[in-house]
């Protein structure tokens, strides 16, 4: 399954402003991005990486667009289906395709294979992210778009049904934890094993409870 | 599968406090015990509820114990072994025992029933909580024995590890989700469809997002 993987390449993760500087900022998010096309590619499926600008490094192939994160999911979306109907091959419908956002850095090949395997039996398949937002997406509907803005879990349901779109959900801790705030970082220390782990535990973060709740310290 | 079900029934829900009385957050610590017994129910589950006291209205079986969570919980797994050992049956090993806590309110038949088929397969399984909490337990080895406190995750693996015991972990958005402070209030409006949800809703909580991130607000 193709797979779009959007990248903020120039300032990435500001709600971590507090514990990273910038350019551990940039570090971190490009680890987690190379967990989460690890576990896509692993899965069985092609990443490509949707960045606001380049990104070096990378083995994946990488698509530069500076426009914000709707619009150009949406231009994939779009010409998902164009290309479609200029295809030699005529066929009823275009191939799915799947949005991973590049934070989720928790994904395991089975947890991207549980979101595949639910993108054969639904149009629009949502893994929600804690808060209301939209982890990763499998899009197999023509006229399904997406929108990220606010509680776009809700969203993204509504609009499939205004298309309708069947719509299959993901339940998966892993999809659901994206990486933004401090408190995240514990998620990652307590169950990663990928290059974003290890990049936190190299930068000295390991575990504290305090007050029966558990959260991260920097050494 | 017996499933047990700790519950505080003198002082539930205290980091609610910033926005429910006492006298709510008793009666919505309530409703989110309903759904989760209601989920194990047609789960295929038998639950049996360890409180701290007398809960009235339910009925489920209610067992009394105001012992701290971890001892009360031990006790359980301990007189289970006790039980088999009495068995005019003899077998190989005890019937397992999961533990699922009662502010789990998003669970659902079909994510008790992961936890359940992962029990096959393991002789301890975890549902990690948000934070490296421990939300459902199956314990299928005599020797194995909790430690809520702190980073329950991380200690009930390598308790497993200690005792011998094989260990498999389920992958649940629902399970992870307890609910515990107002952010996880929005979780509930978002996925629930339960009593607790219904709850929040006839108390004048709704959804609100705020630089694109979402909270609740009353109404």
């Amino acid at each position: 399954m193709d797979v779009i993987v959007p990248f903020s390449a120039d300032r990435p993760k500001s709600r971590l402003s507090t514990v990273l500087t910038a350019e551990e900022r940039s570090s971190f998010a490009r680890a987690m991005l190379r967990d989460v096309l690890d576990a896509i590619t692993t899965a069985g499926g092609t990443p490509r990486v949707l960045a606001t600008g380049p990104v070096d490094d990378l083995t994946h192939r990488v698509v530069v667009d500076d426009r914000p994160l709707t619009t150009a999911v949406n231009g994939v979306l779009e010409s998902g289906v164009a290309e479609n109907a200029e295809s030699d091959t005529p066929s009823d419908d275009s191939d799915p395709i799947a949005i991973v956002m590049a934070d989720v850095a928790l994904a395991t090949p089975e947890a991207v294979g549980k979101l595949f395997d639910a993108g054969q039996r639904a149009d629009v398949v949502v893994a929600p992210g804690r808060g209301g937002g939209t982890n990763a997406l499998v899009v197999d509907h023509p006229a399904f778009r997406v929108d990220y803005h606010g509680a776009s879990y809700v969203d993204h349901r509504r609009i499939a049904e205004d298309v309708g779109a069947s719509v299959g959900v993901v339940d998966s801790h892993r999809l659901a934890t994206d990486i933004d705030e401090p408190a995240d970082l514990a998620e990652l220390l307590i169950h990663g094993d990928g290059a974003a782990a290890r990049w936190l535990a190299e930068a000295g973060f390991t575990l504290e409870t305090t007050d029966g709740r558990v959260g991260v310290v920097r050494e």
